[in-house]
C-alpha cells in the first residue's frame, strides 16, 4: 500500500507516521483512516520497528473532520445495500459501514505491539484529539491546541473516547472538556493529565526520539509487546486474578527464553543487551490470551 | 412536588438546587433525599434546564447525617412487613427499604442528562461529601471542609462511593481519607483531585455560573446528554469495543440530525448556534443502550 | 511459623513487617513470599493489629529477584509431576506451581483486612516495586529508588501489576515506566502518583507511624476492614449499583452495631471512642460478598 495522506519512515528502529495533508491542517478522512490502520499493520509486522512516533506535517497535528462539505459533513448518504442508511432513511447500526472511523483507528492502535508516542505539534481537535488517546505517551509542542469540540458540532465524542478519555484524564476532567467543547492550550493539557510533557516546538521530535531510543536500546521487543497488551487489557479487568493468570503464563514462558538469559547476563556483565527473540516469530503460545469482541 | 428541604430555581437555563436546612448545616434526611431525587427528575424533564448547580444554604454544603437522634442515628427500627429489620431483628438486605438513601440519590445523579456542577460552599461531611462524587465538576469555596468520616462513626462509606471515590481520586487517596476519617480543607481536596478549583467564598456561584454558561451557550443539549451518559457508562466498560458500539450509533444518528447541520453551519458562519433538538423529544432510538441493573 | 527472611513486630496496634535479607538488598525469594503471606494471615487474625507497615532492613526496600543464579534466574526447571515444566519442556500454565510468586503475594495483600502502609526506605525494583502496588499508602524516603525493570531483563511485569499499576498511576505513566525499565528517584515517583509523600530517610517510619496512629486511635476496626475491601473491590466494578448493593447491606448492619452507637456517642461527647466490635468475630454476615476467582 502506498500512502498518500500520511508519511511513513523508519529510521534506526523508530517508525514515524506523519499525518500529511498540511494544506488542510491534516484534517481526517476515511482514506487517512485506512492508511493509518495499514501503517500500524506494517509497524506490527516489521521487527525493525521498535517504537512508533505519530506527528503531523506543517502547523497542525490533526484539525479534526474535514468540514469543507458543510452542513452534511457528518451525514452518511444512502449508498446501497451495505449502507448504514436504508432507502427510507432508517439507520442500520450493526453493519460494518456504520462503524465510526475514528473508533476503527483507535481500536487498531489499542492492539498495537509497539510503544506509540504522540508528538502533538499543533492543533489536535475532534478526532485529532481522540485518536491520540490510545497512544501510550503524549508529548505536546508549546504550539499545540486541543479540543473535544463534538458538542459544539451537534455530535458526540467518538473514537471509543468514552472508554479512553475518562481513564486517561479522569471522569471529571473528561466531562468538563467534552461539555464545554472549548479549545485549550498545551499547558492546560498537561495540567489535566492529557499530555506528559510540553516542549518547545523545535524540540518536540527530538524529545520523542529520546524516549523512543531509551526503549529501543535497552529492552526486549517481545517483553515490550506483551507489556503493552498486558497493561491496556489490564485496565479493563474486574479483578487482579485476571492479571495474575496472564502474568503467571508470561513469567513462566518468558523466564525460559533467550531474552531472559540475555537480559540477566547483559545486566550482570554491565553491557548492552542483544535480545534474540522477535515479535513476528516469538510471541508466546498463550498470546493472544483474549478473544477480541466483535462489532455489532 | 413542593420542596421543603431544598431550594429549586431555574434562571436562564441553569437550575440551582440548594440544600436548605441551614440551621442544621443542611444535614441530610430521607425527605431531603426524596426531594433531591424529584429535583433531578424535574431537571431531566425540563428542556429549559441545560446545566445544574448544587450548593448549600448558609455556611455548610451538607454536614452529613443528622445526629440529633443520638446513638441510634443509623439504626433502622422494626417497622412492619416491609421493614429491612424483621421482628427477630433479622436483616432483610434485599428489600427496597433496606437501600442506603445516599446511594439512591447518587444513582439518580449518575443517570442525569444534564451536566451537574457542585458548588461546595462549606462543610461537606459524610453523605455531604459522597453525594458530590457523581456530580461532574466540583468547585470548592475556600471555606469548604470535607470528611469521609464513616469509620469514626462505626459505619462505612456509602452512597456507592466505593464505586465513585477510587475512580475520582484514585484508590490510594480514597483509602487514606476513608481510613483516617479526618476532616480536611479545600486545598487538600484540590491537591487530592476531589475538587477542580478552589475559589473565594463570594466568587463560588459566579464561577459555577461561568462554567454553566459556556456549556449552555455553545453546545447542543442532546449531544451533552449523550456525552454525560457515554462517559460515565464508559468508565465501567471492560473493553473499548463497548464504547465503539455506542459511539458508532451516536455518530451515525446524530450526524444526520439538525443539530449537526446547525453545529457545522454556525461554526463555519462564525455565529452563535441555535440547535433545534431537545432532550425531552429527540434522544436517539438506541438510547438507553444499557439495561439498568436492579437493586437486590 | 518462625520467620527467617522477614521481621514481624507488633507495637501498640501497629504491625511492622520488615523485609530482611539486608546483605542481599532484601532480594525476593520464594521463602520470603511464603513468609510474607503468613505474616498477612497473622495480621488479619490478630485483633491487636490495626494497621500494617511494610519496610526493608538496611539500605534497600527490596531489590527484586535474586540474580545470583545468573542467566537461569527466571527459568523453572523440570521438577517432576507437579512441575510447571513437563519432561519435554512443555509448559503447564494451569498448575498451582506455575503461579507467579509475586502475584500470590499481591493477591494476598489485596485481601487484607487492615490498612497497609509501605514505608519504602531504599531501592524498590522489580517485585520490590510491584509488591507495593496493592498496599494502600506508599511513603518514600528521599533515598528510595524505583524501577519496573522487567523489559530490561527479557521478562514482563508481574505480581498482577497489569491490574494495579495502570489504576494507581494511570495507563500512560504505567507504560512509560515499564517500557523504559529505567530506575527513577523518589521525586519522580511522587510526581507520577506512585508514592504519596517523600520524607527524609530518618523520618520515614515516624511518618508512617503517625498515619497509622490516626487510624488506630479514631476508627472502628470492622468499619476499616469493610472499607478496605469495599474500595478495592469497587475499583473493579462495572456499575455503581454493585457498590450500592454492598454498602446498603453494610450501612444496615453496621448502623445497628455497637460500633455505630459508640461512634456517634463518642463524637457527641467529644471523647475518644472505644469500639466494641472485633474483626475476628464481628464481620457482618454478608461478608465476603464476593466469590474469589480461582487461579487456572
Amino acid at each position: 500500500m502506498d500512502f498518500e495522506q500520511i508519511g511513513y519512515a523508519v529510521v534506526d528502529g523508530v517508525a514515524t507516521i506523519t499525518l500529511s495533508r498540511p494544506d488542510k491542517l491534516n484534517a481526517f478522512t476515511s482514506q487517512m483512516m485506512a492508511e493509518m490502520i495499514a501503517a500500524f499493520d506494517r509497524v506490527d509486522a516489521d521487527d525493525d520497528v521498535r517504537v512508533v512516533i505519530v506527528t503531523g506535517a506543517g502547523r497542525a497535528f490533526c484539525a479534526g473532520a474535514d468540514l469543507s462539505s458543510g452542513a452534511g459533513t457528518f451525514d452518511y448518504a444512502d449508498a446501497g445495500a451495505d449502507s448504514p442508511v436504508g432507502p427510507d432513511g432508517e439507520l442500520r447500526y450493526g453493519v460494518e459501514r456504520a462503524r465510526d472511523g475514528g473508533g476503527r483507528l483507535t481500536l487498531r492502535i489499542f492492539q498495537c505491539l509497539k510503544p506509540v508516542i504522540a508528538a502533538i505539534n499543533g492543533a489536535a481537535v475532534g478526532i485529532g484529539a481522540t485518536m491520540a488517546l490510545p497512544m501510550d505517551i503524549r508529548l505536546a509542542s508549546e504550539a499545540a491546541r486541543f479540543g473535544f469540540v463534538f458538542a459544539r458540532r451537534g455530535i458526540v465524542p467518538e473514537a471509543a473516547s468514552s472508554y479512553f478519555l475518562p481513564r486517561v484524564v479522569g471522569i471529571s476532567q473528561a466531562l468538563e472538556w467534552c461539555y464545554s467543547g472549548r479549545v485549550f492550550d498545551a499547558a492546560e493539557a498537561k495540567a489535566g493529565g492529557l499530555v506528559r510533557e510540553v516542549v518547545p516546538a523545535d524540540a518536540l521530535l527530538a524529545r520523542a526520539t529520546t524516549i523512543a531510543r531509551e526503549i529501543a536500546d535497552n529492552t526486549a521487543p517481545v517483553s515490550v509487546a506483551l507489556t503493552r497488551q498486558m497493561m491496556w487489557r489490564g485496565l479493563g479487568y474486574q479483578h487482579p486474578m485476571e492479571a495474575h493468570r496472564v502474568d503467571s503464563r508470561a513469567i513462566l514462558s518468558r523466564g525460559r527464553s533467550g531474552d531472559a538469559r540475555e537480559g540477566v547476563t547483559s545486566f550482570l556483565e554491565k553491557r548492552a543487551p542483544a535480545y534474540p527473540d522477535r515479535v513476528s516469530a516469538d510471541m508466546p503460545d498463550f498470546y493472544p490470551w483474549w478473544e477480541e469482541p466483535a462489532y455489532r
